[in-house]
């Protein structure tokens, strides 16, 4: 049991819902409160090739349990990485897992009684941080997760943003160097999620320990690979190599950041996700870099970037409160 | 007089509003109906070097000329370059035009007596698209008018998409290739303007005549300069290195596209402007591009690509229809 954020005072019972959190490598559930309060959290491993069939199962099995404990839970909210339609909930793909063209939403309400709304992770993390976060009190607003891949939420006007069919706000999947640029998931090349995330992080410090078997990153990555972390230590301790590739992946994702501002024009962006935990060595230059590229940086006040609030827990915390403001809206920003 | 396009049986008095669209080169002005037919248009070159108080005199004579002649105006709208705020109507800059910090709506409003809208040009232009061209019957829109630079509407919802203060969905400053790309004017490298407008068109060409100075662009050239109607004319003749300019040209536009898809999922994106009248020299490979990156290619329906139905009057139709709209809102779309 933790306490996180809270909205400030409420009126009338505390409403809880189930937030379910749906990962490549685990699935994490929680009761959370109206307000935003972790009561009770737990994950399972995602189940190496599930189907569609398993993955409701998991998921049902998750919920079911929840529910025999809390039986007052109005709803269940959940976030799955991929193409995630709304408000189908219909899962067309999902690159890191293994099913395909799932019904979520109407499977899970059929399996568990309770209404359902499934939404993209991101943009579930992202709620979180409207509802809960720094997005408080900002009616645009846009997230950036910035993980092994780079998810993003938009809201506009209060709400969360999602295109014609819920396809929009894919702004990890903003083309930013399709001649140079590696090939993303999704099969494009150049998207920011390929430059700036930590996968490509890794992929840099790889590449830089080949080049120099006797530099810091190669020499801290000793009897095992190359990962993300070693990067960060390496950069840590001083090593210039290492520092160079975050200006590299902070470069590209201010760079990214400008694209995406030039197209949303948000109040604030707000930067999520582990990659940003290390600070100002990825900041740095990703601030000097949308600064260098957003319109009108002369003329006009930019809207600042900022780390986000919540940590890992902003998946299960949005997919709760998405689920319970769709049932009863929020009173908007005045 | 000249009638374009109808949206369907009216009832009641025809309204009409005046548009007024500014250019670098050109103001044009016209009275509209509310069915954005053209009653009365004309025009008068941008005065060089006109500072704020020269263009609001120019404007409010053109207004006012039009308003003698037909004082049942109710309205006027005005569509103009640069970074233009919403609702307010104030330009802050405008790269092509000598006027900075310009109060527009309220100076307007103050000499004429009429109520004023003053928004993007780009914007009125794909508002135009939505009222009364191809953008009819749809929701969520993107309109790119591909000219000298690239502007760029969106229509989300029903409503013209501005961001928190009017300088959102600068699409035509989404950055697709800021390492090798070109300076724009907004002062960042490789916006999708800098690499796939009527300007770029005339770079590469300039740069294939230099290099081959016995080539089919450098003849069609000699005794001028070249300009973007040469390298149509020698694609059009069937030269195979004007052919590969466009296919340069139309892969970034496809790229741009893919990325702006991605993040905000119309049902459909409609390129008006000059340089599309060359059809599929460049539509074929700007659909390619586009359909090799676009998020999700395989597990949903694309939103097509297609022509404007409007041409160079559409920023004059929309910036009519956007005052009269502003005035008495279009029932949303069923």
């Amino acid at each position: 049991m933790s306490s996180t954020f809270s909205s400030g005072p409420d009126t009338g019972p505390l409403r809880t819902a189930i937030g379910i959190d749906v990962g490549g490598t685990k699935i994490a559930g929680a009761v959370v409160t109206g307000r935003g309060d972790l009561v009770e959290a737990r994950h399972v491993a995602t189940p190496a090739h599930a189907d569609a069939e398993q993955t409701v199962a998991v998921l049902a099995a998750m919920a079911g349990d929840l529910t025999a404990r809390y039986p007052d839970v109005e709803t269940i909210g959940v976030g799955a990485p991929g193409m995630v339609t709304w408000p189908t909930g219909h899962i067309a793909s999902a690159p890191n897992n293994a099913y395909r063209d799932l019904a979520l939403k109407d499977r899970l309400a059929e399996a568990t009684g309770l209404p359902v709304v499934v939404d993209n992770d991101a943009n579930a993390a992202a709620w979180a941080e409207k509802r809960f976060g720094r997005g408080v009190g900002h009616r645009d607003v846009v997230v950036l997760t910035v993980g092994t891949g780079i998810g993003g939420g938009v809201i506009v006007n209060g709400d969360l943003f999602r295109g014609a069919t819920g396809l929009g706000g894919e702004v990890g999947h903003t083309i930013i160097n399709p001649g140079g640029g590696n090939r993303c998931g999704c099969g494009a090349f150049g998207c920011l999620e390929t430059e700036a995330s930590g996968t490509a992080l890794r992929r840099l410090g790889r590449e830089a320990a080949a080049r120099n078997p006797d530099g810091a990153i190669a020499r801290l990555a000793v009897g095992g690979e190359v990962t993300g972390e070693i990067v960060t230590r390496a950069a840590k301790d001083g090593d210039p190599t290492a520092r160079t590739l975050f200006e590299e992946l902070g470069t590209w994702l201010g760079l990214g950041i400008a694209s995406i501002v030039n197209n949303f024009e948000p109040e604030i962006v707000i930067l999520g996700g582990g990659l940003v935990d290390v600070g100002e060595l990825l900041l740095a230059p990703a601030q000097a870099a949308y600064q260098r590229h957003v319109v009108g940086r002369d003329v006009r006040r930019l809207p600042p970037l900022v780390p986000a609030a919540l940590g890992p827990e902003a998946g299960v915390i949005g997919a709760a409160a998405l689920a319970l403001d769709e049932l009863k809206p929020v009173a908007p920003v005045p």
